[in-house]
């Protein structure tokens, strides 16, 4: 690809200020509304922040919900994009496809609804409603405007089948399903693999992953005997066990002879060398929580002669948001521990 | 493998307090010189305390020599290892194999001079002369006492026919040449490969070990003239290219055509989305900077929507040492690069 075609994709062009960096690098965006022949323009309905970030505005602004609004509204006016100047996040959005260019290539049509899978620190966004119909009181923000996707840009088209929340709740975890997957799949016939969080959304929809990639042991490790308990019930593993993910002896005795594969999506920090045990010379361990300490990682299996695979979670595979949508479908198990969730939340 | 093998080739039989954790987490070690079967045990000769240690030791006591070696020497005495309770560091050890086990995996025997590549923060230790040749005014410590190795530490003999200095400052990197080897083998017929930091130890160690495993077009990035003029001469790449690794259109625009495997050596932090972004789809990214951000590396992959995969860098893989110093006696150009940083330092 041609530079000039390569920085268009990723939305260089967009970029007002510095000149020359990504957009999520940049000070300020070009919000037009007016699309080029590979983007797409979204009429947005609503924002979800990034927990992170409403949390630091309604803590800056006392709670007040006018204040909260208006700081929104000030950030996305002078960026160009919701993207928090002080916790670096963002988060993503939720609308109708309004105009699709002749040349973008992420397949998207008018009408349809979408929600982006691409941080809002990133994307182009003109808010036109004033924010009128937020209270500024939760991360969950109606809002009318307009957003504007690349080509590399990556946004899921929401199932008519499904209530919104489920599709949102699947999709926020979408890459570890598909990474599984394809990890399972190239790790040689029926490979055993051992899921730590396996109760979470992105554990057990990572277990119903590696059963579809024709995984051979699957073993669900939980941190509690409520969370064994659900699983059990759900049936997507061969073997659950409980351990404290953060004691690397008691994950491996839980996990028992040691596996080719281990996914890691619990959400607490310490679980590296415990997923490094578990896992068997010459095996693979997949990495999906954002807590992982890159140098945890790397000096603990190098202090273990351990002599395994390691991966950085990718958030996105081609094909991953349908792939875990279709998992949640034909999975009661895993509708069993996400549905409470959503309906929790 | 039985759970107490287990235990015992980690070594957590010396673990004294608090029970039940592996080493590196222990408070104290049982430093007895007495081995047991599948134990080695070395005469020590010198300790390298790991720099930001030895900087904290000699901040904390004012740079006065004989209080830094007492608090050395009190840590040793208190813990059973060397493991800076401050910076939570350590550093390796030089020594000649006293005495080995019956059932010791290592391959080692009795005589041979090793450096262990493990960490002094797992490795039992004992002082036996009270470092009394050591000024306490260098990370180089001289000391006598013994160490023990377990069945999954890993100590490389040194070779005799070079500098121990050379052999030393190979070995500090000899993961990264092994894993890049693996990786090119693993990837295809004659892939295309570019190395980020390319002039430095591991980078050029890592160049040489991909253009032995049969790699294609071969790249190297470095940061300014004078290492590209160093490089070039070392003839160790196809091309050379100058480029801020931390400005990932610059490291795009630098390598040109996408890789199929991109090596991250640089020791700054912010090179994550330039790697990324120089990677072909469906190719790989090896990091082995400790500079490396987790996070960066997972959301800049997903905010390119970039199908890369992506490892973190294992210190360890079977044969490392070996390849690394076979790479080094082999490589013209690898010497002319580590030479000169060898004799400065």
């Amino acid at each position: 690809m041609a530079m000039d075609a390569l920085h268009r994709s990723l939305g260089v062009h967009r970029v007002l200020e510095p000149a020359g960096v990504l957009p999520q690098a940049a000070a300020r965006l070009d919000a037009d509304p007016r699309i080029g022949p590979d983007e797409v323009r979204i009429a947005v309905h609503r924002l979800n922040l990034d927990a992170a970030s409403y949390r630091q505005l309604a803590e800056e602004h006392g709670g007040e919900g006018d204040r909260v609004r208006a700081a929104v509204l000030g950030i996305v006016e002078r960026r160009g994009k919701m993207h928090n100047p002080v916790t670096g996040s963002g988060g993503m959005l939720i609308g109708v496809v309004d105009e699709v260019g002749d040349d973008s290539p992420l397949g998207l049509e008018p009408g349809q609804q979408v929600a982006t899978l691409v941080s809002l620190t990133l994307t182009p966004l003109r808010i036109t409603d004033g924010l009128a119909r937020w209270d500024g009181r939760s991360e969950q923000v109606p809002a009318a405007g307009t957003a504007v996707l690349f080509a590399r840009s990556i946004a899921a088209v929401l199932p008519e089948d499904l209530p919104q929340e489920v599709a949102l709740a699947v999709l926020d975890v979408c890459g570890a399903p598909a990474a599984t997957e394809r990890v399972v799949h190239r790790s040689g016939h029926r490979p055993s693999v051992a899921v730590l969080g396996a109760a979470g959304k992105s554990g057990c929809l990572s277990l119903a992953a590696a059963r579809d990639a024709r995984a051979g042991r699957l073993v669900g490790v939980v941190r509690d005997e409520r969370e064994a308990a659900a699983l059990r019930a759900a049936r997507l593993a061969d073997e659950v066990v409980v351990a404290d993910a953060t004691d690397p002896l008691a994950v491996a005795a839980a996990v028992g002879p040691p596996v080719d594969v281990t996914v890691v999506c619990v959400d607490t920090p310490g679980a590296e060398h415990g997923a490094v045990l578990a896992t068997a010379d010459g095996g693979t361990v997949v990495f999906f929580s954002m807590a992982t300490s890159f140098s945890a990682a790397a000096l603990g299996a190098e202090g273990m002669a351990a002599d395994v695979t390691m991966l950085v979670g990718n958030g996105y595979t081609p094909g991953h948001a349908a792939l875990a949508m279709d998992l949640y479908r034909h999975s009661p198990g895993v509708r069993s521990l996400i549905e409470p969730r959503v309906r929790a939340s």
